[in-house]
Order: C-alpha cells, then structure tokens, then sequence
C-alpha cells in the first residue's frame, strides 16, 4: 500500500471552496499533505492544505502544471478544465473522479443522454442546441408549456434552472444549449450519496430528503433518515448504485432524485463529489462524506455510512437586502439550542442567497431535531454590518 | 455580544501541538481567527491557523508580545511563561484559564496543598523542597516505603512520577522539589471533563474511565462511559464540578481521579485544557471537547456533553525500537474495522512511546467497542521506515 500518512504523498484539490474546506479537515486528521488551487486569494481553503495556489480552474496550463506537482487529483467542483485532467490521465497521474466521468456531467445534455443510454430511470427530455432551435420547438408544437428548462452549461445552485409555464417565460432564458425535460410532479426530493474505490468497493448513505419551503421554491432542510417508506428507500438506494455503477466513478457521488407521486424514482441529476445533502454527516454519521470521500479516492477501506443519530441541515444563506461585510445574527442563540452545530464557510462579504454556512442539528428523535431546525432556522440571520 | 465569527476578533493560542491542530478544527469550523506559538517550525499547528510564529513559550518577551496582538489568550500546554500572561491580563487582555488557575497548577506541590485548602479528596502527601529533605525524611523514618514520588514541576505523560517502594527506588529520582503521596491502592483510574464559562456556566462531561495494561503501567483504552455504577459516577462528577468551582477556572478542566478499594474519589490532578481523556469526544459526543472549550473561553453558551454512541480511545505511541521516518503499518487494516477513526498528529518522526496518534472506537454497544479496540491495538504498529 502507498504510505498516505505523514508521508509525501500529496492530494491536489482543484477548488477551495467550502467543499475543500471540510476535505481538510479529514486531510489533517490523517495528515496527508495537500495542494489547493482556487482562483479567488480569499478562499476558504486558503489556509489548512500545505500549498495553496491562485490559479484558473479552467485554465489548461494552470491546472496540468499544479497537477504535475501532486500525485492523486480530486476536485470539489466540477467547473475544472478537462482537457487538461486528460493529458495528466493520459501521461499516468490519477485524476479521481476520472476525466470521463466529469465529461458526462458537466454537459447536462450529455448526463440526460448518459442516463437514457444507460436505461436509468429520469424524465423524458430534449436536448436544444441554442435558444433558437428551443424556440422553433415551441412555435412547430414540438415542445408543450409547462416544461422543465435546463442550462446544459454553467448551472449551478439553482441557477440555469427555470419552470416554463408560458411564452413569456421563455425571454428572460439565456442563449445557449439547453434541455426541456417533462414536468413531473414529486412528492419529495431525494438525495443519495455513494462512495466508490478504484478497486469498485461501494457503499451507500441513507437516503436524505429535501424539505422545500411551501412558497419559495428552495430547499429549507436536508433530513436524514427521509421520512419515506422502507420500500422507496431501498428504491432509491438501488437507483443510486445503478447510476454510479453505469459510471464507474470513483469517490463520491451525490445522486438527486425525485419520488413521483406514484412511488417512481427518477434521477434528477448528479454531482462526482462531496455534496450539501450529505453535510449532516459530519455529526451525524459514523463515516462523514468528507473522510468517505478520502477513503474512496485512495484506495482504503470504505467507512461506515450508518447514522449515530438522526440529523437535519439547514444552510445559512445570506439574507436579502444585505450585502458587504457578514454579521451572523443570533448564532449564540442558536448555539444555545440543543444538538446545534454551525459550520461558518469563511466568506467575509455577504449578498442575497450567498451560502455562507450551514447548521446541522442532530438529535436521537428526527422529529425533535425537525422542530429544533425549524427554531433555528426562525433565529440566525446572516446580514451585513 | 463581540462578534467572533469572519470578524478581525483573533484568538491567541499559546503551542501548537496535536491538541492546539485539533482545537483548530473547530475554530476553522466557526471562523474564529487564530494565532498560534510554538516553539517548533515543524509544530502540528504551522498550518490551519492564521498566522504561525516559532517561538520560546518559557520566554517572558515572546509570550508578552505575542499575547498583545491577540484579543483572547488560551493555551494547550501548561509549560508557558506565567508571568507574562499576568503582565497581559494586568493589562486587560482576557487569559483563559487564567495566570492565577495556571499557577495553582504549573507546581504539584502548589496543586496538592490547594486541593487540601479547599477541602478536596486527595490521597495524603508531603512536599518537600529537594531530593535532600526528602532523604532526610526518609532517614528519619517520617516517610516509610512504599510511596508516589512526584516531581512538583517538569512531569509530563508519566515522566516526573515513580512508584518507590525501596531505597533502591529513591536513587534515579531527579534532585528538585517533589511530593511523597501515600500509594493507595484502587479500583479505576476516572476522568471527567468540566467547562467553564467566564459568566460562570459549567458543564460536566460523562466519567472515562483508564483501562491500564495488566503488566506494562499504561493506559491502554480510555472508555466512554467508564463501567462503573451511577452512584459512583455520580460521586465523580460532583467531586470534579467541586474543583471546578475551586479553581474558578474558564475553559476545560480535566480532573483525573482514583476510585478506591472502597469506593472514595480522590482527585489525582487536573490539567487545565483539552486533555487526552477527552478525545473520545470528538466522535462520540454531541459536542466535542475542542469545540466546548472554544464556546467556554468566549462565554458562548455551553454545548450538551451527552455521548451519541459508546466510544473508545487507544493512543498511538511509537513502538519500541524504532527511530525516525514514521510509517503506520496496517492503518488500512484498521480503516476497515466498524466505527474506527485514526487521527494521525502530523510527526514526522517516531521514537519509542511517543504520542503520535490515537484512534476512536465508537459502536452503539460500548462492549462491542472494547473488542474492536482491541484489534485496533493489536493490528496497528508505529514503526520507522
């Protein structure tokens, strides 16, 4: 086995933002040294990895010559240049998860098809090159109103994602390629993520359900266990191994999904890496995602993925109306609140919905927890000075 | 309420050491800026804190100056320059524990008469102000064999403390002040953890209990909770809240005890910081012993210490015969044992019983725990390359 431990094998990290950040924590506690690339001089990651290099993600040469000083390659966000993962792939460096993987996720055009090829369950969708050809769509009768409209490219945290219910809401969409998937009512937002070794070693995580709030369409909490039947459960887990089978990923793999009203699960989409719906983990799991994803990567033991208690996320956006520098607003209150833990990002400078941090709240009865979530969510406020 | 966190607010933390990198972790996780001491360039804390500076920690200037551009001071070693942390605190800079907790500390002798002072259980002692008087006493027949012999000052992990039973005992002994306690025979060796806040709000963590190796005098495992009855627990808590409220210290407090033959509590001695005994904490706890003496030392409200599962602690010491390069043989071995946690300090070099680790257990049945830290204990070997 290679030495990983206190040794000089080094893991680069192409981002360093607060995905790298809880990463680090795990690369500390096995002190495995790191190098970080992250464009911005004030990232979270800025500190705790061993180098840290300001650079393009997408830059082909700023990316292959930090990839030539490391010895394995992950990434916390998939907005990385590929060509240049490739080469290094190419001339023997483990890039984890693989170049191909991240090809067949970054287009969403591409994932859809990749799930349809691979007889996955997800709604029916087209693909559009342009917005024009979106149009003719329409105007030819191709395409029905209401529809699911999706940047193939650059979406991210909601954003490139809209619901198109009338013409009008066809003009504000940008300009680029685009699927139109079937809109499908669900009963609940799912999310499972599985880990996965270069030896195909797999485990899954309990399935984790997405609480929106009733009026604005964001997710509110993230709750694991999901208050869903046994069967859906084992559905959904079921559903998630297919999908990271069909792509032979390696580390993690975040599979969101919907629970239709007639108990289908369709897979939504996925991201190859440590992911929101599996930040209760940290307190909640007897193997976080970020150890997991860790242990995936390099080829060790996979870890447990039960839960030691029930847990519930609630992300700290920042608020509307405030930008400039962050104040988090009654988080000694919530501190007080039992089974309470903040996780604060770093960002010094807060703007409307910007995740700033999140909370996770565990508690034996996810119940308890629910209505402890509930109070914290109804406390902190993240504004500006 | 000062803001703490993503704010200019700095915490000073005085070494840097494996207690110093896993109190870093919370202060990562909450955005509280730090600076850390040190007098190795090598430290386990250079990285993840925000500003490192090598430096002598017995030095009154280093100390002082260091202590200056710092808004709250704490340390996670006792070894430290205590008249510079008067000097700061005369000069209203906030120390936590305070200069006077340390002082009652620093000296085993000063600590002894202390708890004597305060009505205190404690095995009975003798001080004695050179290695001479206590040979004087021996000679004269006021101090009989067998006895504890401890230094006042200087003793760490075990150095600084033998068992004398003979004259023969008495000769490798060093030359300065030390204490003769009378050897009482016990049970359990027990340990609580306390916090304390500075508006005085205290919390106490379940009783750990010291499982020692039936040959070789050395803590094996530290078990969460000890296997001991309610009423003894009990008595330990009330005794350790008792020295608690003593000290009037602010932050942790770990009180280490003896349970006897007849079920007394007699406190041993307290270290005023995050303590070996408590890293148990960080997988099995609601809040973990770093991120409570974080909360306790900026007057935060106080975290549950309750356990989510059973947990178990085996420290990873340097074996025998072995110097330099540090390998961890068949830490992948242990990786893929049930609800086991390496935590690797970051040494570079091992040398025979240097602390270089410890690994967690945690397991909803704490007997289950205990047979898997047994493999753990059996597999796992600190050797050089």
């Amino acid at each position: 086995m290679v030495n990983y431990f206190s040794s000089d094998f080094t893991l680069g990290i192409l981002g360093g933002g607060q995905l790298g950040k809880m990463l680090l924590y795990e690369t500390r506690k096995f002190d495995i040294k790191t190098h970080v690339l992250d464009p911005s001089a004030e990232a979270p990651c800025r500190i705790a990895c061993d180098v840290f290099q300001q650079g393009n993600l997408m830059d082909f040469d700023t990316v292959y010559k930090f990839g030539k000083k490391v010895d394995v390659i992950t990434f916390e966000i998939e907005g990385v240049n590929v060509d240049a993962l490739e080469k290094l792939e190419a001339e023997g460096k483990k890039v984890y998860p693989s170049a191909k993987t991240l090809r067949n996720i970054q287009d969403k055009g591409v994932q859809k098809q990749f799930y349809k090829n691979h007889r996955i369950p997800t709604s029916p969708f087209k693909i559009f090159e342009s917005k024009d050809k979106l149009n003719e769509a329409i105007v030819r009768k191709e395409l029905h109103f209401p529809f699911v409209w999706k940047s193939c490219t650059g979406g991210y945290d909601g954003k490139g994602v809209s619901i198109v219910r009338t013409a009008e809401d066809v003009i504000p969409l940008s300009e680029g390629a685009c699927i139109a998937e079937k809109l499908i009512p669900f009963k609940n937002e799912l999310a499972v993520i599985v880990a996965r070794t270069p030896s195909g070693n797999v485990t899954t995580y309990p399935v984790v359900e997405m609480e929106f709030h009733p009026e604005a369409n964001q997710v509110e909490y993230v709750i694991c266990p999901a208050r869903i039947n046994d069967s859906v459960a084992e559905k959904a887990r079921a559903v998630a191994e297919k999908v990271s089978k069909a792509f032979e990923h390696v580390g993690l793999l975040a599979v969101e999904m919907f629970q239709t009203e007639d108990d289908e699960i369709l897979v939504n989409e996925v991201a190859p890496r440590p992911h929101n719906s599996g930040h209760y983990s940290i307190e909640a799991s007897f193997t976080n995602q970020f150890e997991q994803h860790v242990r995936a990567i390099l080829d060790l033991p996979l870890g447990n993925t039960n839960s030691k208690v029930g847990g519930i996320m609630v992300n700290l956006v920042g608020a509307e109306g405030h930008n400039g520098e962050v104040v988090y607003e009654n988080i000694e209150k919530i501190l007080a609140m039992e089974g309470v833990t903040p996780h604060i990002y770093g960002k010094k400078e807060t703007r409307p919905f910007r995740k700033m941090g999140h909370v996770t709240i565990v508690n034996k009865d996810i119940s308890e927890a629910r209505k402890i979530a509930e109070e914290v969510k109804n406390t902190i406020q993240v504004i500006s000075k």
